[in-house]
């Protein structure tokens, strides 16, 4: 094998949970063209974070190798909605929307990929078109027992949770996406491996060459340990400012960080492998985090943002000050006085004044510096405070005299 | 309840295997208006027999009561065929076919239909304008775990024969016929029990009122045991010769007779207990037998054609006569002579040369009214005789001088 291919392989396969199949993946290697390299997206949403970088950065190197990437934006099925009516947080999308969502997702990704070795496709290019009868035709090419491998709908048909019959039929049409863009390659979660195979099947049907499948891992949260998601708020959004996302970084776990390294930082491998025998002779894991955040926001800031992240890092944590640009917030109370934990709901600090309530009675809130002691504590007309929750959460609050009432 | 809805109930009821739902049926009557009477045909060959009729002679009964009869032809799915491509007798058909084939339905059903009181509709007309998004919120409605009620899905399921997902499209499409015919009774065989339902229940979630669904039996064969079909040669054709047609009812048992006449006659319920006590009281089964021979032959023939059969076959059966008009053939012999068991599969008298050996063994082949005692009989040119295989099948054989090849 000649060594162009081997470091391509490497490319490929880096941080990958699974190749399918590796070997097919060398001949395509060997054909000597720009592959077609497929990923999919959802067209709802597109607040990207961490989490979805990791396979956009993959296709960023696959990009650099020279292959061809087509983003596909999945909207024929995101305009259908929920067909069931159930879930009202998947209302139909209009075709406004998903080129407004469109539009979001590139001014995101093209921070990592080459707007110009970059396609954009819709699915409803070719699935508008689909009668009735077309996507009979398609259904007929899979069977029951075979979807009802997919883990999620065995587990749901086994515990008697409903599987909708149109549920069966997503899959194919992701699976023929596949066919209409003769992709060679698809990359997606691990989450995703059932329907990156029914591309490889439905393309081996349609008499074409089977794509291989590339799984990606799903990045762990801030937590370490679940799924890296919005919903779960431990997250780090790529258009988060350039100290939220200094912060959160520094706030991950020392192992996490490896993993992080390993799945978003573009240094090679090699360069970790020396990272980490340095920290093992004694230098500080956190100046490795700072270097990870600054590769970070480099990337989705500018080298300068990171410098200046870095600066007000230091001042902050380091030094033990308060920052220079706290968000000031006017609060006016109903009578003469009111209670911290209400003013910190207001201001924000807290979602609610039981978690200001619990804040406090951690002893993680303080006003001018100083700990607070009684959740009971009050406000009075007229102060001007600094009041900070946990390490990073800041806010002036002053109590105006006014009523604006 | 008026005497006008339990006559109506009687002639809903009768010979049905299943009401679904019985109060709802009173409720729908009580509106004094023709109801929508739904029943679904294949759009392929269709060569009716005695079997399908039991479904045609309810709608008949329906009609003379003043209500709609709505005969679908399937044609959507009969025009995709077998879209797995693995069943080649299930072949596309054109629309050119289907008309051609409605045309000879038309032919057949106006027999015992009134052609002035029967719509025939085609479900191409609004499943042909169906998207694939349409499909979908179909698909939407209904779920796996109930499609894999259906006693031939859950049978394959479980004994791991595949189930293309196509086949769960199918009853819901028709299901959605009833919903754009707005049908107030749908009619099918106990098979269709389940595809009935699934009308009833795709009404209710397009806000209609649901159908009645009413299930008629499974018409048993010539042989008594297995269900009448053209491919167990057990059947009795309606374009069948008057002749035929009493031949075959005379060769029933006199238990299978019974059923046929609930089934298949149109005299009422209370002259068919009336026949059963005559039998009781010693008349010859063999005549009441003839008495529902007749009727049907008047029905797909007429009355004169009734009465020659009966004559011919009381000349042929009763008297041991040969009948008059017995089909010619002329076989050539390659030699000087040919086997009588060859000359018997040429004239058509038997499928095969083994089973003219059989039928000889059996005693059952006479010529010129002699038994035949070997299968190695031999005819010589020039011989012109009568052959006669079990009770009903004759030719004359002539076994010619000259060599056409």
């Amino acid at each position: 094998m000649s060594t162009a291919i081997d470091e391509a392989l490497e490319i490929f396969c880096r941080g990958a949970t699974e190749v399918l199949v590796l070997n097919e993946l060398v001949e395509k290697l060997k054909l000597n063209r720009p592959l077609r390299i497929k990923a999919g997206f959802d067209p709802t949403a597109p607040d990207l974070h961490l989490g979805h970088t990791v396979l956009i950065n993959k296709l960023k190197h696959l990009q650099d190798l020279g292959h061809e990437i087509l983003f596909l934006i999945g909207d024929f099925t995101g305009r259908i909605g929920d067909p069931t009516g159930k879930n009202i947080t998947r209302q139909p999308l209009t075709t406004e929307q998903v080129l407004e969502n469109a539009k979001t997702y590139e001014s995101q990704i093209y921070k990592i990929l080459d707007p110009n070795k970059t396609k954009i496709v819709f699915n409803s290019q070719w699935l508008d078109s689909f009668s009735a009868k077309d996507l009979i035709s398609l259904a007929a090419k899979q069977t029951v027992a075979r979807m009802l491998e997919r883990d999620d709908f065995s587990k749901r048909y086994r515990d008697g949770q409903p599987i909708a019959i149109h549920e069966f039929l997503y899959p194919l049409l992701q699976g023929y996406d596949s066919v209409e863009l003769k992709a060679d390659v698809e990359l997606g979660g691990t989450d995703q491996k059932f329907n990156l195979l029914m591309g490889r099947e439905l393309q081996k049907i349609y008499h074409q060459s089977p794509q291989i499948v590339i799984t990606m891992p799903l990045l762990e949260g801030l937590d370490g340990v679940k799924k890296m998601s919005k919903s779960l708020d431990n997250y780090i959004g790529i258009a988060e400012s350039a100290d939220t996302m200094f912060g959160k970084i520094m706030s991950v776990s020392d192992e996490l960080m490896w993993r992080y390294y390993e799945l978003l930082s573009f240094i090679s491998l090699s360069e970790i492998v020396a990272l980490k025998e340095k920290v093992q002779d004694g230098m500080n894991p956190r100046d490795v985090k700072i270097l990870l955040a600054k590769e970070l926001i480099t990337r989705f800031h500018d080298a300068n943002a990171a410098t200046e992240a870095e600066a007000r890092f230091h001042q902050q944590f380091s030094q033990g000050l308060i920052p220079e640009d706290i968000p000031e917030v006017n609060i006016a109370p109903q009578g003469q006085s009111i209670a911290l934990v209400h003013a910190m709901k207001e201001a924000g600090l807290t979602k609610s004044t039981s978690e200001a309530m619990r804040m406090i009675s951690q002893g993680a809130v303080k006003i001018d510096g100083e700990r607070v002691g009684s959740t009971d504590h009050q406000l009075k007309k007229g102060e001007r405070i600094v009041v900070q929750v946990g390490k990073r959460r800041f806010s002036k609050i002053n109590v105006s005299e006014s009523k604006p009432k």
